[in-house]
């Protein structure tokens, strides 16, 4: 069973896709707490009526940005969980801080990385006239979305695509490549050497064998 | 019929699948010259033995790299064509020298563009970690690889895969995507606007549209 605590900011569309991996019962995992920095995020209000534990975090309160980020961990540290799981979370968490979590912290992006990190990946790929864009799991380390990629998926840049349809077509593709991966994590099957991570066959698949 | 100048420095497998496009017919075109910059290059041999004109410009002849690109430039003005394509050409064209020649010149490169440019594409590609490399399609300006991108083709990256391995990949899907492209210009159907640029539907396909 792995315990999650979910960082949010918006709608928490990745959220939801993970807690219904849950309730169909193809992720043995458990969300521990939600955490947003952003009051009015939706995602809080999906917690609550899921009953989950809905804690906002006002960056406001305290002095300066070290101030809430330690306080944040000190949350995070003692609700407890086996991973943290950022799902559209608008903070760089600060590195200082959060290398001392000590257990894998996971963050989806909606580009291919490296292509396009930062805060308006669709919109960047679209200027830049790629063909495809796509999205990427990966483990947070201190930099911008720059952490070891645990798995990526291509997505098509059509004509007609403007900043909204390419992030809804992306979108699509993150609700099913995020509760994937956090399946493997609860399996055990994930391991990272350095930059590179590659995922074990999984025990339960007759033969199963990737690469 | 879209007259072709092939630059290469290696072994030509690009230049052997346009050849090949155009010997079966799928490309409505002609080679006016390979050109290398290397002697060896197994491209030239290549070009003889199916009669085409193999052109060996040396880089050394001359006092420095202008030297060279000019005379390069001059030779591709003589032969005549309506369009450059780079197909493993080592070099980077000096664009103070080829922002005159007017058409469009086209290179493909072994990534998802904008990742990983440069000479060593797959290697960077494997050392990143990602799960998905490609290849790019794409016009020439004056940077490295950073032109307006016409098509790109995601390939996976296995968790086996050495250079060699992942090269070989790739190397498969610029045989079909580089002679497919190149059926695009012949036919008119490429436009570029700034950085984005789109195929129009083929009009010999009833009804055939994109995006």
């Amino acid at each position: 069973m792995l315990a999650m605590i979910v960082l949010v900011s918006g709608r928490g569309s990745n959220l939801m896709s993970i807690q219904a991996a849950i309730e169909k019962g193809a992720l043995d995992g458990r969300i521990n707490a939600v955490i947003s920095n952003k009051r009015e995020a939706a995602a809080l209000a999906f917690a609550k009526e899921k009953g989950l534990p809905a804690v906002w975090m006002n960056p406001k309160e305290e002095d300066g940005r070290m101030g809430y980020e330690n306080r944040l961990f000190s949350e995070i540290e003692k609700i407890g969980s086996d991973c943290l799981v950022l799902a559209g979370y608008s903070f760089l968490l600060n590195w200082d801080v959060f290398r001392h979590y000590g257990k894998p912290i996971l963050n989806i992006h909606p580009a291919l990385l490296p292509a396009f990190p930062g805060m308006t990946a669709q919109r960047d790929a679209l200027a830049y006239g790629v063909k495809y864009s796509g999205c990427t799991v990966h483990f947070v380390d201190g930099g911008m979305d720059s952490g070891p990629i645990i798995a990526q998926k291509p997505v098509p840049v059509m004509d007609l695509d403007d900043e909204e349809r390419l992030s809804a077509r992306i979108l699509a593709e993150e609700h099913k490549l995020y509760p994937e991966v956090l399946t493997w994590l609860a399996r055990g099957r994930i391991r990272r050497d350095g930059r590179i991570v590659r995922v074990l066959p999984d025990d339960a698949e007759e033969g199963g064998g990737r690469g």
